[in-house]
Order: structure tokens, then C-alpha cells, then sequence
């Protein structure tokens, strides 16, 4: 035993803790292998014999031999065995020890030397975040998972970097939803469920929340930043509270603000603000629901009596799945409106559908939807009409008015672009539906990754402590990633919502297609990580009192409402193809297309020999490499979809027919189109960011872009974009990123800032 | 015009149709075109002109110019405009009939030819499934669409196919879930829930479906196939029913019959059956869910009066979330057996709960675990015991006794085997949840496919019809894999029990190691499945009433209880390791290493230029191609995961560390063994049919193997088994599978045999 004991000299021994975890099983890639090598010919505390030693054991392409390594354990338990706990649960300082301990009596001063010390630790420090738990199979007695759980002042930085704009407002709504007011106990029944969510948003329109966004007169501030802000913060309280607060304020509200005259929102704002006038969007038909320009319901105009008709022509073009139609007094309808026998379009009017008693008016006709599987606090209700008259002034006109002579008269003469210019007004859904999808996605995660952190499952050996869940390597694929992509889509919503606000006349488009992407891209997500998130939290996680199940039940519905995620997703893919659009025929489509490949042949260059083989670390999370290969899917397959519906149209393939032969390509261009967006976002978020931020929030964008580029790995292999072993190393680098940033994920989830009132029993954070 | 018209012979009209389709997007493998050009050589009412110019449009690898196409696309017009709608819905007639019309008066008699007619419709059918809404560009006034939603005699076979040899029980679990007091309507509060679920198991007790698999002294008829047919069917109705009825019957009784002694059997299993006695399985505990072993409950003998003592030490180590505790009597309680002092490791004792009047016995502290987000009729409940006393005759004395002088003997001496193989009795728990998902995915899937050829979306242009939701090609890859993958499950489950049925000594290990897998591949597809059959019916699957959002919730735990799934794959992966388990030192292990070598290598023979290139649709279809692919997947991943765990083992890292490095590698290992057993049942079952269902049913296999193998192919491509052009063309062949099966997709899930009542709405089947 002696003999090992003093094999290795104390220089040597100082050392061997960070090459039992570099080799132990290729953590490190081979360029930090060869930076390590040189690192340590320059420190001073070694001699030449311990860096000649050092240099063997440093050759990346011959690793030490299995004998070796297994020779290294023995000395590192039994050089060990006299340390502290506390000691081995940093490499360096365990190092340090063992040569202590190793040296002389006199000699072992020169250990406690600060330089020295310093000196290895910048070492362990180049080499990045090494998780010491490697050390577990050495010294099960101690606990290096518990070391990494810790939130620190860091916290609420980030929390504020996330927060944004809408910093200010997201507090206010945190301490909002923690009052013991809007305590989250289990409705039962829906009616029961119905009346709570109404009593929450009555108090918050009492506080003035409902009308922020309306014009002054109407008790608002103007300011649509704050009604984002609000909307988003309540996605981590109750999403029937948040989908009740939209249908009101946002969508009744918006439909009067958008497409109304003054006088309209003078008579009716103020009363939708404080909730006094309580009203619905009634768009949705049975028959129709994505395909909103087909909608059955007519409001004829009659000249004799000044009076709009508004009428459901067949069962099944009754209104389905409205909000709020069970409370409403007043319905904002769309409806095909004929004015002197001619159709002009889908146009929205205002329907009172109760009296003072909340007795239905006659002829109008609401049955409940009954209970659906989540968003039981929501009254949705189906609505039919029966030949309703209201008087003309109740076409919500700023559009498309009816004058006095009972002519029609719009600004926009094209019904085509009237009727998208109507709906365009509508994308703020679209902006805050995702945000609040996030939201809830943030408050799975911060209770699956937070249980993680304290839930234990099998032991080593029978009487060592059980590991904890996020110990397991397939738990940190299974939460990491997903981790990863929520703080992307903070910030690429949080693009969105700037673009948004900002209100640009040119942007118009631009907007509605990023929102389109956006809103889907969010909502699937949202649905995915609560999914894995429930799973992950085992029985525990399907209890309602733990948030997860019941997040995920309200928000399934996210994906199809405000435009299903697939309709929405052609949208795009059609707004990004008809950027080309007017030069879509002929000499000007030919040079679009020349642009494009040229486009893509400057992005082929990537792909020569070299570059597809580039395996380093350095290179996968670097992020110009990055956002090339983004770039490289998105314009390859921008480039491959215009080819192909150019072919189909010279063979004289209708354009409806076109697009159904390329509509699974269309919604990949999509996919990539946004993902790109998310990427580039996050990039520019972390180059505004104070550098401590920057460096601690980097990886996390590097496990994203991994990510992503791995799930779609199978296209950029079969596009020659990647070479097999690229591949490959991006998967590992995905590993990799998974078991660093787990020692964050604690600081991670805390600074979503999730109120600890809303994460139930299991979510609450470990404490240190 | 009239040039137009009469540019073609008859002879080449006949067959412009078919040529249009099959070149309209390269819908033909170069290999179909190529044999077709063949058979039309062969057709006797063609003239040598005609041959010559069919055969220049015949080259697969010079397809017809986009000017060429568009002419054919006028003439298809401007000669069929006169033809019957009827007539137009298939290829051969609308081509006969165009012939017939375009030739004189005399001529046109050779067109009614009954050979003729034969020869182009085997010359169609030649060329497989080609869909002839292709056309409808041409023709926008024919409903393609509308044609092939038809469900034929043929349904009836593949439906006892499905069913297997449980075909009998499963038509009169049928007919029970179809009697009135089997209604399904929506119960408000858990209350109501279970007091509905509990009058149903009641009801079934009192059929005598509850004792089904307890010996004929119990009531019973010894036949678990029953009671798995029963678990199965009931699946298709209301999921809190399936669990009820399976704590009762199978998990309490179960662990009755498969731990206790005979006597323990006649004296508990009648009033079992009858639900005279309701008891509970309480094995979980708060702390303790996976990890069976380091349950902390106690079970100690005191010798003196004879009795045994179940103790719960602290507050996290209650049971937990234990189904039919609100309701039972009796609970089938697991602890640590302490006899003398001695932990003999974790047993199952009987353990009353409640007195006559239902109160909670003495020692006994019952708690509701409240709402879940699904399966509310289950009673799920904590249990904590303190001291609680029951005579030693209590113990399920099966594998481990306590004898007359308090001695603890057992005939399994090694305490590790005796735990496994009192778990193992249980497998039958994961022999039947899989199927009872299975139903419910099958339930889901018919109404979403069915939901999708009623209900359309956008149309062509204004005026004309609105295309089907399963039209669309999104809308089929959404679909038609998923479809697939249920059949291919039914007959994966089918092996299982058949296997597990067959009760042979040397099979255990195996069948435990196939029922861990296909327990978690088969619910983690019911998640799948369901998920995105709510999201294909948009705002409909959103509703209750419509079923799949309310199976959704209920099936969501699954992929949890009867073992977590990550878990049990990791159990798979190192059943299989184990199966060289006793060689896995040295020598020996090195003998076994060589062996997969050699079986690798054998597979990698199939990675020779030439096959990994081969992109033709019948090769792509071919079984052979499909497993050998399946298996090199499989033995390459068992290969690399035992040579890295070799290699740690040798660097002298524990087994338990080594397998946490190798985790994510070994899941992968498992989901490949299953996918390639379930595959390979398929195949089995394809041969055993009679000739047409084989034939109606081998292209759902090809889709499901493809899929699969589409799913895998990033990894298939990082191997080099595949070129890049494989992977696209088995990208191309699952979207032509997709489209092909459409039009059987009614029939398809006709066949699962879901009774109407339980699909809801929009569930139910199109009429033709």
C-alpha cells in the first residue's frame, strides 16, 4: 500500500483529481486536452519530471491505458482517505490536499501558497464546468450532488434580463396573483370554477388591469406594453384567468378598439374596461373555424328600416367554442355582410344577446359547450341567431362602413385585402397567447427540475445515499433541452412583442407572419414540455395539486386557438414565398430563384470536406456555426419549395393543388424559418447583456441551438451538411451542455421568477 | 381546339389518365414506370404508333417535359368534358370512356371490349394504389375525395384478426359497454366519478367478470386470457373503469393468487371476486416508487403473540396514490418482513383496513389524495400505519414463510432472487395496461380519422367544395403513422400475451423483460397517439364529450404506474446485457464480444455501397430490407453499449457509475429490441392471414417499419447503413404510404371494432 502511496510525487498528485475526470470518460475534447497539456508546462510549482510525466498522460490521441486509469483510482482512494469531505468536492482543492499531505513537513508549506493554488484552480476553470460528482465512484461518501444547488444574487438579474420591458408590470402581477384572494384551490363542477375566474377578473378590472391598453377616455393608459406584460405574468397563475382576462379585454375590447370608429369606443370601451359591459368574440363557427372568410352567418343590411340583420342560416353555422357567451351581454359577431344583395365580405358587428336580468333577447339562441378537458373556469358557449336586428351604427365600421344613402363604402377596395387587413389588426392574440404558453411551460419546468433537485431514486450500494433524479443522465436529456429552449423563446417573443409595439406601417406583414410562426412554434412547445414535464414528475406529477397536469390540460387548446398551429403555420410559409410574389411569374421569378441559389451556393461553401467534418467543441457552440446551419435549412428548403411549385405550375398543376403536393414541405420551411428567428434573437439578447450574464446564460443558448440542429439531423446528414462524425459530436455536445448546465438548473428555473404560491407542493425550490 | 382534341389516338387516350397521375409527381418508382412500359408492349388494342409514342413518355429517366405535361392536361380536358362524373372517379374509365368517345361511330364498339377494359384496370392495378384525386385539378366538380369511405365485408375479418383469441370475450365486453348502465356521461366531482366506477365494477363482479382468472374453487375459471380480453375491450369505454376493475381484481387479487398459499386463496379470493371484499395493492410509497426494494414500511414478527406488526417509520414513507383505498376493506400491504431481528427483504401481507361500517381500523390513517388530472373515478389514496397487528397466517407465505417456531424460512435462499420473483408473478399488471391503452389510442384514432373524412376545410376556389381534413397531406403524416402503429401494436401485445399465457418455467426472464418494454413503447404511444388525434380535431377534441382529450387525461399516468417507463427500459436494456450476464468477465465476455462482432459485421455486409444506395420502393418495402434493418439497429447498439461498459469496468469504474454514463445509450438499446419485436409479430401475423387480409394489411406494416425506420434515420445515416438518398426515398415512401392508406383509412379503424357509443360526436363513421 506504501508503495502506491508514493508513487506519484506531490506536483503530480496536485494534478490527478482533473486528469481522472478529463479521461474518465472523454469529457474533454481533444483541443482542451492539448490546452491543458500546455497549461501545465507552465506551472511553476511542478518540476520537469512531473511535467514530463504530465506531457505523457496529455496526448489526445493516445489515452491512458485502462491499467493506468484503474491505477489512478487506487491512488486517489488511498491518497485520499484522510480528507475532509468538504475537500473532494472541488478537484483542485482535493488536489492541493492530497499533496499536502503527501509532501514533507516542511515542504508541504509551499501547498498553502495562494499562487499555487490559483494556478490550479484557473486550470480547472479553463477546462469548464467538470462535474466533481465524476468523483462519486471514488468516494461515495460524499454528496457532490448537493453542492450545485444554490440560487444566488445572479438570480434576479436574469429574472429582470427575462422580465424585459415588461419588468414593472410582472411584479405588480406576481404580487398580484400570491394575494391570498387568488389563492388556487380545486373548482368543483364548472359552474363553480366559472364563477371564481369571473370574480378574479372583476377584481382585476376593479384594479384597472382590464383597460391599460384602451385610449384614455376609455379609463386606459394606451398602452398595449402593460396588457402584454399582464397577460403574460398571469400564465403562471391560472389559464382560465388569463383566457377569461383576453376574451374580455383583449378580444371583445380589441375588436371594438381595432375596428371601431371613436364614437364606438367612446359608447363602449369604458363598460368593457371595468367589466359593466361583459361581451364576446363570436368568429368561430361549427362549419367554419380556420377558414374564417367562409363563415355562414349573414348580416344583411335593410334599407327601410336602417337595421342590419344579423342571422345563422343552418345549424351548423352557429358560432362555437365562444368565450365569455355564457356572461356576455353583448357579442361582437362576424358575419358575411349584404349590403343591397351584394356580399361584402366578413365584417364584425355589435350584437347585445342579454337583457339587464341576463335573459337571452329574442332570437338569440346560446347553448353551453359544456365541459371540455381543461379551461373549465372559460363559459365557452355556442350562439345562434335568429333574423336579430340592430341598427346600423353597430357595424363596427372603421373598415368598411354602411353610409347614410345605405350604399356601402370602404377605404379598401379589394375585399381580399379588407378582409386581411380586418384580421390583421387581430395579431395581438397571436402576440400574448404564446407568452402566456410560455409561462406556464416556465412553471412546469421550475416544478419538475426543482423536484428533481430533491427527489432521490435508486442508491450505488444498499446504505449510500439514493441518486437524485436530475443525477441520471436521462433526466437531464429528458428537462435540460427543454430548459434551453424556454429562455429562447423568452427572447424570441419578447422580439415579437418590440415589432409589434412598435406599430410600423411597413412591418404590417412582416408581423403577421413572425407572429403566425411565433404563436405555433410557442404553443407546440408549451405542450411538449408540460407533457415531459408531468412525466417526469412520475405519480406526483399527475396529482392536480402540483400544477403540471393541470397547466397542461387548460393549455392543450393553446395549439388550436388564435388560428390552429398548422393553418398558421402555411400562413407563414406563404408570407415568406410571397415576398417573392410579384415577381412570381417568369423573367423575375427566374432571378429570385438565381438570388436564392446564389444564396444557398454561398452557404454550400460551408459545406465543403472541412467544415461538415468540424467536430470541436469550440466550433459546435460557436455561434456564427450556428446560425449558418439554421440559415443553411432555411434557405435550402426556401430554395427547394419555390422550385418545386414553379415545376408544378409550368406543368399547369393548379396553385391549390401545388400547394397541397408541397404543403409538408411548406411547414418545414416554416419550422426553420422560425427556429432561425428564435436563434438570432437569443444572440442579440446575450450581446446587450452585462458579460457575467452573458457567459452565465451562453451555454444555455448553445444547448438550444444544439438541440435543434440535433433533432434535425437526419436532414442536414442527408443534405450533405453534416458529416456522420458531426453528427455525432453534436449529439455528444448535447450530453455535454445536459450535464454542465445541470449545476445551474436550480439558479435557471429560479430566475423565471414563478411565484412559489403557484408551484405547488413538490415544486418548491431545494433549500441549500 | 379541335386540333387539340384530336392530337391523340383513342388508343393513347386510353391510357392519358393513368400516364397524367403517374407522372404528376413522381408519384411511380422509376421501377413501376418502367414495368408498366412493359405491360403496355403487351396490350393488344394499341397500334404499333401508339406503342412507339407511349414508350418515349416511358422513361424513368427522362420524364415528360413541363410542356408536354400541360398539353396532356388539356386534352385530358377538353376529351373528358362530356363524361359523366361517375365515370371520372377512376382512371381505367374515365380513359376508356375518353377513347370510346374520340373514335367513329364503328371503332367505338371495340372500346366496350370487355378485355380491353380488363387490361387497362390490371395495368392500373399493377401500379398499386394510385389516388385519383390526382385528377382533381382537372376536374374540380368530382368529389374524389368522397369515393373511397367505405367500410366492406372485409372489416368484419380483420376486426377478428385484431381481436385474436380474445375475440369472444372481447365482443361481449362489447355488448356490456354498450348497455345502457354502462352510459357515459360526465360525472361532476370525484365523488360522483367513483361512485359511478365503483356501481360499474359492481356490476361486472356480479357477471362474474371479476373472478375470471381465480380457480374454479373461487368462482373463477382459471383462464387469465379472459380476464386480459376483459381488460383489454374495456379500454375502448371509460379508463377510471379499466384501473378500478384492475386494482380490484387483478392487482389485489392478483398479488393473492400469485403470493399466497392455497388455503389463503379459498379463504380471500371468492369474496374477492365478488367485491364482497374490496381491497387495495399498497406496495408505493411517498418516498420510495421505483426503487420497490427500499420500501420503509415495516412488517415485524413479534414471536410471542404470534403476530406481525406494520409499521409506516416516518411520514414520507406512507403508501401512496394507492387505488381503491377510500373504498377497500382490506389492503395487500408490502414491508420489509423483520423476523428475529433479521430483514428478510420486502413481503406482502393482508392487512384489514376497515370495519363492517367502513370506519378505519385502529392504527390505520387513510387519507384522499384528492383531485388527479385524470382518472377521477379511481380512489386514490395515502395510508400510514402505526402498530397495526395481524396474526402471522396473514403474510402471503407463497415464497417466504414464517414456520410454527417463528423461524423465517424460504425455498429461495438468495434474498435478491425471492424479491424478483415475487415481483416478477405480478408481470401480468404490464401485460394488460398496454392493451387497455392501446384501446384507448385505437378509440382516439377512430375518432379523429373518422372526424377527418366529414369535416373540410379550405376549398380549391369559392363555389367549390371544401377539400377533407384528411386530404391533406399534413393531415395523413399526422394520421396514417400513428394508425399504423396501433395495428402493429395489437400484434406486438398479441406475442406477449401469448407468451406470457404459455406459462413455461424457462420463459420468465424473457417474458419480463418483452412485458417491461412493451408496457412502456406501447404507452408511451397511447400519449403519443391521443395527443395528436385531440390536436387533429382542433376546438371538437378539445370538448369532453368527444372522448380523446378525456382519454388523454385518464391514459396520461400509464406511461408511470405499473412501473415508470424510463425505469423499466433501462430494466430491458439490461435484460439483455444479462443474457450474457454469467460470461461477463474475461474470457468469456471477450467469446461474446466476438459473437456480436461477427453478427455486426454480418450486418454491416448490407452496408456496401450498392444496398446502402438502393432507394427503389420494392425494395423498400420488403420485409427482409425492413428487419435486417431493424436488427442491425439493434446489435449494433447492444455491441457499442457492451464494449463501453466493458471498458469502464476495466478503468475500474463501478458498475453503478458505468451505467449511469452509458444510461441514454441503453435506452436506446431497449427501444430498438422492442421495435424490432414488434415488427417482427407483425410479420409473423401477415403470414398466418388469409391472402386478402395480407394484402389489405401489408402496406399498415411498411408504413409502421418505415416510419420507424424514417423516425431512426439520423442515426442510420451517422452509421453510413444509410446513403443520404435511402433516407429521402424512405421519406418519399412513408409519404406515398401515407396517401395510399388514406383511402382505406375508414375501413382501418372500422376494424378496431370501438362501439359507437364510446366515439362521441364527431367519432362517428362517415355514411357513404
Amino acid at each position: 500500500m506504501n508503495k502506491i502511496h508514493k508513487k506519484y510525487s506531490p506536483g503530480v498528485l496536485s494534478l490527478l483529481p482533473l486528469y481522472y475526470v478529463g479521461w474518465s470518460d472523454n469529457i474533454l475534447s481533444p483541443s482542451e486536452v492539448a490546452l491543458a497539456a500546455k497549461k501545465i508546462q507552465e506551472l511553476t510549482h511542478l518540476s520537469d519530471a512531473d511535467k514530463k510525466l504530465l506531457k505523457s498522460w496529455s496526448d489526445p490521441t493516445n489515452p491512458p491505458s485502462p491499467e493506468l486509469f484503474a491505477e489512478w483510482v487506487k491512488i486517489l482512494k488511498s491518497n485520499a482517505s484522510h480528507i475532509s469531505n468538504k475537500e473532494k468536492n472541488a478537484l483542485s482543492s482535493l488536489g492541493i490536499e492530497m499533496a499536502k499531505k503527501s509532501s514533507g513537513e516542511s515542504d508541504s508549506i509551499k501547498w498553502e501558497d495562494k499562487q499555487t493554488r490559483q494556478a490550479i484552480m484557473e486550470l480547472e476553470e479553463t477546462l469548464g464546468t467538470i462535474p466533481p460528482h465524476t468523483l462519486r465512484t471514488i468516494f461515495p461518501e460524499v454528496n457532490f450532488e448537493d453542492k450545485p444547488v444554490k440560487v444566488s444574487d445572479r438570480t434576479e438579474t436574469i429574472k429582470k434580463i427575462l422580465d424585459g420591458d415588461f419588468h414593472e408590470t410582472s411584479e405588480k402581477v406576481r404580487r398580484l396573483i400570491q394575494d391570498p384572494a387568488f389563492e388556487i384551490d380545486y373548482p368543483v363542477g364548472k359552474e363553480a370554477n366559472r364563477k371564481r375566474t369571473m370574480t378574479w377578473c372583476k377584481e382585476m378590472a376593479k384594479q384597472g388591469y382590464g383597460s391599460m391598453s384602451y385610449p384614455e377616455f376609455a379609463g386606459g393608459r394606451g398602452n398595449m406594453a402593460d396588457y402584454i406584460g399582464v397577460f403574460s405574468t398571469l400564465g403562471f397563475h391560472d389559464l382560465s384567468l388569463v383566457i377569461k382576462f383576453g376574451v374580455q379585454f383583449g378580444l371583445f375590447g380589441g375588436s371594438i378598439y381595432n375596428l371601431g370608429n371613436e364614437s364606438q369606443q367612446r359608447k363602449y370601451l369604458p363598460k368593457t374596461g371595468t367589466l359593466e359591459i361583459a361581451g364576446c368574440f363570436a368568429m368561430t363557427e361549427t362549419g367554419h373555424g380556420s377558414n374564417v372568410r367562409e363563415l355562414q352567418t349573414t348580416a344583411t343590411y335593410e334599407a327601410n328600416t336602417d337595421e342590419i340583420i344579423i342571422h345563422t342560416p343552418t345549424y351548423n353555422d352557429g358560432k362555437e367554442y365562444i368565450g365569455n357567451a355564457m356572461d356576455s351581454t353583448m357579442a361582437s359577431v362576424f358575419a358575411q355582410l349584404i349590403v343591397n344583395g351584394k356580399n361584402e365580405g366578413v365584417h364584425a358587428i355589435l350584437v347585445p344577446i342579454r337583457n339587464d336580468q341576463h335573459q337571452l333577447l329574442p332570437g338569440v339562441r346560446i347553448e353551453d359547450c359544456g365541459y371540455k378537458v381543461g379551461l373549465n373556469g372559460v363559459d365557452n358557449g355556442r350562439i345562434w341567431f335568429d333574423q336579430v336586428r340592430v341598427p346600423r351604427e353597430n357595424l363596427l365600421n372603421r373598415f368598411g362602413d354602411i353610409d347614410q344613402n345605405g350604399n356601402y363604402t370602404s377605404t379598401i377596395k379589394n375585399p381580399a385585402r379588407r378582409f386581411f387587413t380586418m384580421l390583421g389588426t387581430l395579431v395581438g392574440g397571436r402576440v400574448c397567447v404564446p407568452r402566456a404558453g410560455l409561462s406556464a411551460a416556465k412553471t412546469g419546468l421550475t416544478v419538475a427540475i426543482n423536484h428533481s433537485l430533491k427527489r432521490r431514486q435508486f442508491a450505488p450500494k444498499p446504505g449510500l445515499k439514493e441518486t437524485l433524479l436530475l443525477d441520471y443522465p436521462s433526466h437531464q436529456r429528458r428537462l435540460m433541452p427543454l430548459l434551453a429552449k424556454a429562455y429562447a423563446l423568452n427572447f424570441g417573443l419578447d422580439y415579437l412583442a418590440k415589432r409589434y409595439l412598435e406599430d410600423k406601417e411597413e412591418d404590417v406583414r412582416y408581423v403577421e407572419t413572425l407572429a403566425a410562426g411565433m404563436k405555433s412554434y410557442a404553443t407546440w412547445f408549451t405542450t411538449e414540455a408540460l407533457q415531459e414535464c408531468r412525466e417526469a414528475c412520475g405519480g406526483k406529477g399527475y396529482l392536480w395539486e402540483n400544477r403540471i397536469s393541470d397547466l397542461k390540460a387548460d393549455s392543450d387548446i393553446f395549439t388550436t386557438f388564435e388560428g390552429d398551429n398548422t393553418v398558421l403555420m402555411q400562413l407563414v410559409a406563404k408570407g415568406i414565398l410571397s415576398e417573392f410574389s410579384q415577381e412570381f411569374h417568369d423573367e423575375g421569378f427566374r432571378a429570385v430563384l438565381r438570388m436564392l441559389v446564389n444564396q444557398v451556393t454561398t452557404n454550400i461553401s460551408e459545406r465543403n470536406p472541412i467544415s461538415t467534418r468540424q467536430t470541436d467543441h469550440s466550433h459546435l457552440i460557436d455561434s456564427e456555426f450556428q446560425i449558418a446551419a439554421f440559415k443553411y435549412r432555411e434557405k435550402d428548403l426556401l430554395y427547394s419549395v419555390s422550385t418545386r411549385m414553379r415545376g408544378y405550375i409550368k406543368k399547369k398543376i393548379d396553385s391549390y393543388e401545388a400547394f397541397l403536393k408541397c404543403q409538408t414541405h411548406m411547414l418545414q420551411l416554416a419550422d426553420a424559418y422560425v427556429e432561425r428567428k428564435v436563434l438570432t434573437a437569443f444572440i442579440k439578447a446575450l450581446d446587450k447583456m452585462d458579460p457575467a450574464s452573458r457567459e452565465f446564460l451562453t451555454p444555455v443558448k448553445d444547448l438550444y441551438a444544439l438541440s435543434a440542429l440535433e433533432k434535425n439531423r437526419g436532414w442536414f446528414l442527408e443534405q450533405g451538411y453534416f458529416h456522420p462524425n458531426k453528427s455525432k459530436a453534436i449529439r455528444k455536445a448535447v450530453d455535454r451542455l445536459c450535464s454542465d448546465l445541470r449545476v445551474n438548473a436550480a439558479e435557471l428555473v429560479a430566475a423565471f421568477g414563478v411565484p412559489e404560491k403557484c408551484l405547488g407542493d413538490i415544486g418548491k425550490p431545494p433549500t441549500t
